[in-house]
């Protein structure tokens, strides 16, 4: 079955507000295994708003708009609906009491325009809205089905989770399933490339989304039983996990600083960072995870020389000798703070963020653990943004703390 | 001029992303005087997006295509818009250059692939993208204008106000000017409550755009001229000035972070931070900065109360004694910092960023400046996420730390 939505109100063209119902509902469908092909926005223009009526009913079995259920003058969904669709609209006495109890109870005045939002599609259901006055309707047609909802997204969004879905659900006799597989290491093209042939299924499919420094593989698969879609996304995932192997470091949502606490508090050990290109990136991104401090106590922001020697204990002459940007100095980090700390593993970054300067993008990150440091040599090359060198040293961080935790090779 | 956005791409259609882009580009066509009547997402599908550029051109003067330029299979937009419209694509040594530079700069490798970002319409203009490897393209063909563009925001945004805008301005035979007060401090409801009246010219236009704990201003002015286009904007901009004083902090396009790291220039002052709930993002925020090393050498992450102790020298009764995040906490570690580094201002953060407890979103901020400390006691509320209270924190220290070192009031 296809469904389609079309969000309704000149405040969306005017780009006013973000459309975050069209993504809302979407994703709600999608796992009620309907196929989107369109979605769409129009004014509270009641021709324009006709026409994309007509236009979705003919190439979707599902059709729901969102907004234009007010009381206003420029509320017209309800009316160019019934009068697309030939159906005349009906005044529903138990809407209207809920109504006029809604203004009661928050002593407020009804004005006339408020009994336009009791009227029904005749021979359509309501779907109570108990966050709002306008209700929602359904109706199935010449075996089509429209649905009418408010465009507040508190009153939206609780109206197709509590009402909607199940409603659909019953229509539709399938359910999807989807897992997404977190790969750092390899670039999208790469990926793409080399699993070409795999992302090429219709059942399950297999598509890649491209993050800053990471690629994350989504496999989705639709079947008569959650248990049927769950063993074929299994399969997939299989398949992807032989050939990508460790380079998957989650197949549960979790990021990869949450991975790198998951398995920190697994084993009950702490962390500890000093960082001169990050500038406190990694701490930060250690403790954006909640029960953080189970695993860190403390990490060292060592932006200038003086400070990676007093806070750290980094040598002058390995400074000197070798540059505060070097291999040298990232491993007498990485020790410093481990010794300083207390901690059960330290992470340490420095290099050259830019925008100016000869070696914007070489960046040393070392890894210190049960007594081995490792240190890994960057290259990002001097065009990308300092936004995205750090972000990508950090993430570089990560992935050799999660390695070395789990005894993995290539952290050099 | 009527003008109509299409957004390509499956994972809009399926609710992963929300549609940001269409309402961003919907607000920069309307301040140009575009009529905007239709919007629309389409999938990565050949036939749909065909019949979707069709319809589009069968009603619209100006179609924005955004997304689908990418080098993977299913980046559709380049060929399919070729195809609709009946001209052939042609390779463009120029971008070729320009894509390989980007590979060899990042030291990556190219795919053939790639080389399909090269392709352009033929009589086609091409739009420059700083920000990744595939350009942004505009086409006129039969009185209709066919722009394509990128899909990542950061790509998209950059390449809208920077390169299609003043083009399209060229267009319509006027030219636009647009500046953005930027304002901490004021939430958006009420700053649109009290500026209602400024809020609705025609031209100059003033918008509001919300951001996580503060408000940008755009103020857009059409004209023959950009001298009297800028006028225009600046007779608005003195006006809005005057209502919001100085809750504005930059009028030219400078972040919080950036406009304390150039007052501390300015001023040959360093600054220091003693973080405990923003666990490093403070650091993380100067440091994001081009040439933050000459106002920052060191940071401090302490996040449990045996770092505050050991690194900052936060007193053990004031711990027990008042709790780690209290008023003389956040003041103790601010001093502390600040004499430990030897800088000459320091900002320091401790507070509960939840998910649980039952002072989630209680947060004390100290700015410590010439032998006087000040705090400021938030209460965020406990209903906001984790990464918004700590957001929230930063944007208040760098408020704080820019606040003293202009000497304004509203410190505490």
């Amino acid at each position: 079955m296809t469904a389609e939505i079309i969000a309704v109100g000149t405040e969306l063209l005017l780009g006013d507000i973000v459309n975050t119902n069209a993504a809302f509902l979407a994703r709600e469908l999608a796992a009620l295994g309907f196929d989107l092909f369109h979605q769409s926005v129009v004014g509270d223009n009641r021709a324009r708003l006709s026409e994309s009526i007509r236009t979705a009913l003919a190439r979707s079995d599902l059709v729901v708009l969102c907004g234009g259920l007010g009381p206003t003058e420029d509320d017209l969904t309800r009316e160019t609906a019934a009068e697309t669709l030939g159906v005349p609209l009906v005044h529903d006495a138990a809407v209207q009491s809920t109504i006029d109890a809604y203004f009661v109870g928050r002593h407020m005045c009804e004005t006339a325009n408020n009994r336009r939002q009791a009227m029904i599609l005749a021979g359509g259901r309501v779907l109570a809205n108990p966050n709002g006055t306008a209700p929602g309707q359904l109706l199935q047609k010449d075996g089509r089905t429209l649905a009418l909802l408010p465009g507040p997204p508190n009153e939206f969004c609780p109206m197709v989770t509590g009402t909607l879905c199940p409603l659909l659900a019953g229509l539709t006799g399938s359910t999807i399933h989807s897992r997404t597989l977190r790969v750092f290491g390899i670039g999208e093209a790469d990926l793409e490339y080399h699993l070409r042939d795999e992302l090429q299924s219709a059942n399950p499919t297999a598509a890649c989304y491209c993050k800053p420094g990471e690629v994350h593989l989504r496999i989705t698969a639709k079947a008569a039983t959650e248990a049927e879609a769950e063993a074929l996304v299994e399969q997939k995932a299989a398949v992807l996990r032989s050939r990508i192997g460790d380079r998957i470091y989650s197949e549960c949502g979790r990021s990869l600083p949450e991975t790198v606490v998951d398995l920190l508090r697994e084993r009950q050990l702490t962390v500890t960072v000093a960082e001169s290109i990050t500038g406190g990136g990694i701490a930060a991104d250690i403790t954006s995870v909640p029960g953080a401090s189970e695993v860190f106590s403390c990490g060292y922001v060592t932006y200038s020389e003086e400070a990676k020697r007093r806070q750290l204990g980094v040598r002058a002459e390995t400074l000197e000798r070798y540059t505060a940007v070097s291999e040298q100095t990232a491993r007498e980090m990485a020790e410093g703070a481990l010794a300083r700390s207390g901690a059960d593993i330290a992470a340490a970054a420095t290099g050259y963020a830019g925008p100016d300067g000869a070696q914007v993008g070489l960046v040393y990150v070392a890894v210190c653990y049960r007594g081995q440091t490792a240190v890994r040599r960057l290259t990002l090359g001097s065009l990308r943004s300092r936004e995205y060198l750090r972000e990508l040293t950090r993430k570089n961080a990560f992935d050799m703390l999660r390695r070395a935790l789990l005894g993995l090779g290539g952290l050099a």
